[in-house]
């Protein structure tokens, strides 16, 4: 074949056009990761969020601070200075500015010119992340933060992990809304080969997406099998839900049981992903990952071996969300158009909503 | 001097205009070398040709099958899936595709959806190379393919080899059909002194551009003058033709022979060299170079030898290539022009063509 | 804080506006340097200034020739050929011109065309610096040039060196007229704590600039409290004149003095440093540098010392210029605003005379 029909790639391309994409707008009022809690303290870091640069630390009392990385003067990155106390010292010539981001010092004359400074930007710790307000301080809405207790939680054994994302946040969303990939993109690390053609229902809600998945009976990769001891050839259930909370959140909750066991007589075992993308660019992405389980607590050669395998599947989605941006970018626009299956209904209607939002 | 005459600048700009170059579009409907026909087999091969992504391989009956390499889905790279027989299976979610580039499997439902696919391009297999038709596959013209009989012919020896031009494919075509550069830029390979001053001839035909140029009496450079014993000081005659037979082939053959013994007695060396410019990008091209001769038959050293010379002189091209282009693109626009000479005769026609045809 | 109050914002911007910044085409019609004298001989030297290609050598009389590095038949660089006594030979077709610029020589014909040739720049040589005028050459007026008899002096001992700064020549011009920043962005290497505080006076001229800073009484850093005997706490004076004079040059000149001996007892020392940026594009700038001083004569390895810690400070100005660039290019254009403050006032009128002046 060759294209498709004009009308299929005009309608192909016009459903597109709906959804957001590399080229949307970020939406800035919402919470994003800006960093693991441990990477800030008494040190400046600086890091670009949403396109802005920002520099991040954590003062005297023990807050983060997170304020634009630009001194209004002659524009040095704050992060070339020094932390003094709670205040940043710009490294050029020395303007002086407190935690709320207001110029308090120009040292080469008396007076400090009044309605200058930088932004400075809400934050909230929780747990071992840094979440960022990047737009309107006045919007900022801890309701739309979801609450995650198990990430502080004694009961849920956790790992965390970075990965640098050459794609768009929207594409990684889409990835972890459908994850049929697990048969093709994680052949070798987490996926079976029955896991694309299991039954899946979708879930289309008002700023929630998520995809349902039983995998039952199947057999679990090693990874899951060996903790868990379901290690049978298909002795397991596979109970997966992916689930975008917010455009800097997505939740990824599986629970495993041997299936051929009664329900009242078997062990479910949980094991849950946070999966936090933070836009950098148009085109790349802070990845901040958690992982968590409540079983195997206590057992760090097992969280060791679990991180690192899940990370190589991670990986692989790094990889492969790269490729995609690439062939994105590397199509003329006019022949450029991308159908969609059931599968995608989550995800496109996830683009669509993050389009509105950017509105 | 400064600049010259607006009114001659201004002509000289005129005339550029006529001609095509790194801005042109490209001419799809006409035959490329895609690869060479070793590197083409039960694996995929991605490779940019014309600025769109191919995926090359050959089926279960040898056939070369090219396809776009964009999966219509969610747009992996169908070359970072795999080769199942003669389909292609998508390494992201699986979508399988046949050699026609029709979609035949989506992995995740039960039903394939109609008029999906990828655009699946006419190749053909000659000798050492596989030519692609990039264009309108209904208008794909075999007549439009010169035959290059001595390619596959016992009576010449070959040797074939591949350069990556940072440069467009217009100007390697010049390159070659004005050899007057012999003396410049292979001044320590395979130029002498006089060549720039034989006299030379030009052929402007339809779609056929050459310059002939008879080199008589001349002292061959050792790469000929040893295999063919033509070792005197102006012993020899050089007889050159340098011809553009279509966007994507140009053949330079030489006759070597005593120019001081008459014509029944003496004996006519010939070397054939054909150079295949496939664009990559405006600005890059991949550069397929098969090379022959009639003598010295099943002599592999005097191969080696002769090949080893030659793309270093091929390599002298391609670097001088890559410093006009960075010149070309180095120059503000309103002050670049270039004049032309006699000897641009051929190529200032060819330019012309191409960018008649690019139309 | 957020960002300032509208009214604020804008008014910086305007004020911004009036300034030359990057993106402020180049002044053509000034003297820059286009080389240490030492680094032209009778060779092709190839160097970017103003945004042009350029080719420089010393003709058999030993005078330096500068010419657009283009050859205007194919554009190849000029300097990618050979220099043939006074004349350049084009590495390609073998063209040659002469030290005006005109091509005197087409090998392949026997009639060389008229008007066809390359621009061939004004340039002086004085002392240690070639300096060369991009702009009209009939405009070509030496007065503009300032006299540094100081270069050329016996008295003086000098030292020269070259840095590439990744920042418009604007903001380093900018970072020369007020040496606030000497106590923070110098803070290791030339600057101390009372630098920045102590009091300054602008001069703002017709198309020259200067801020000058008594630091009376301050202790100086060892590079000069060594070489000079003023070791004492508070036992120095440190008199500074910044000055823009041009496009290319800035000279920093410093008088040193025992400031509790009274005038007819004491000795005065002197440093000075010509400062002479040159363009090579929008963002990247050949920083050429001479420093001299008029004591410690004949002393090498206190020139070595001088030498040394000095640059270390101007690698420390480059570095900071290259992240206050990348902080303007990183900023949303809407949200970008500088203010400024007193010790700025000479920088911004020379910005506005840049700005003024590229029109």
């Amino acid at each position: 074949m060759t294209l498709p029909p004009t009308a299929v790639l005009r309608g192909a391309q016009a459903a597109a056009a709906r959804m957001a994409d590399r080229d949307t707008p970020f939406v800035f009022d919402d919470w994003y990761v800006a960093a693991f809690a441990e990477e800030v303290g008494p040190h400046l870091l600086a890091r670009r969020l949403l396109g802005r640069r920002v520099v991040l630390y954590r003062d005297t009392a023990g807050a983060v601070v997170a304020l634009d990385d630009r001194c209004p003067h002659r524009s040095m990155p704050l992060s070339a200075g020094r932390l003094d106390g709670d205040t940043v010292v710009c490294g050029y010539h020395g303007m002086r500015f407190n935690a709320q981001g207001d110029c308090i010092d120009v040292p080469s004359q008396p007076q400090c010119p009044k309605h200058v400074g930088v932004r400075a930007y809400p934050v909230v710790e929780r747990g071992p992340v840094v979440w960022i307000w990047m737009g309107d301080p006045a919007a900022a809405d801890l309701s739309r933060l979801p609450p995650q207790p198990w990430l502080e939680s004694p009961d849920w054994e956790t790992s965390q992990g970075f990965l640098t994302l050459h794609g768009s946040y929207v594409r990684l969303h889409e990835n972890l809304l459908d994850l049929t990939h697990l048969t093709f993109l994680h052949e070798k690390s987490i996926g079976t080969p029955d896991y694309a053609k299991a039954p899946f229902e979708s879930v289309i809600g008002d700023g929630r997406f998520a995809l349902l998945r039983d995998v039952v009976p199947t057999t679990l990769p090693p990874v899951w099998a060996d903790p868990t001891g379901l290690k049978g050839q298909g002795q397991a259930a596979r109970i997966v839900r992916s689930e975008f909370l917010g455009p800097g959140l997505h939740e990824v909750s599986v629970a495993f049981y041997d299936c051929h066991l009664p329900a009242d007589q078997r062990r479910t075992f949980h094991i849950r992903t946070a999966h936090m993308p933070t836009p950098e660019t148009a085109t790349t992405t802070h990845y901040f990952i958690v992982h968590g389980r409540d079983f195997a607590q206590h057992d760090a050669a097992m969280t060791r071996t679990m991180h690192d395998q899940l990370f190589q599947a991670f990986h692989e989605d790094v990889v492969g969300l790269a490729l995609q941006e690439e062939a994105l970018a590397g199509t003329p626009p006019d022949e450029l158009y991308e159908f969609s299956i059931a599968a995608d209904a989550p995800a496109v209607a996830m683009r669509r909503y993050l389009k509105d939002r950017a509105r």
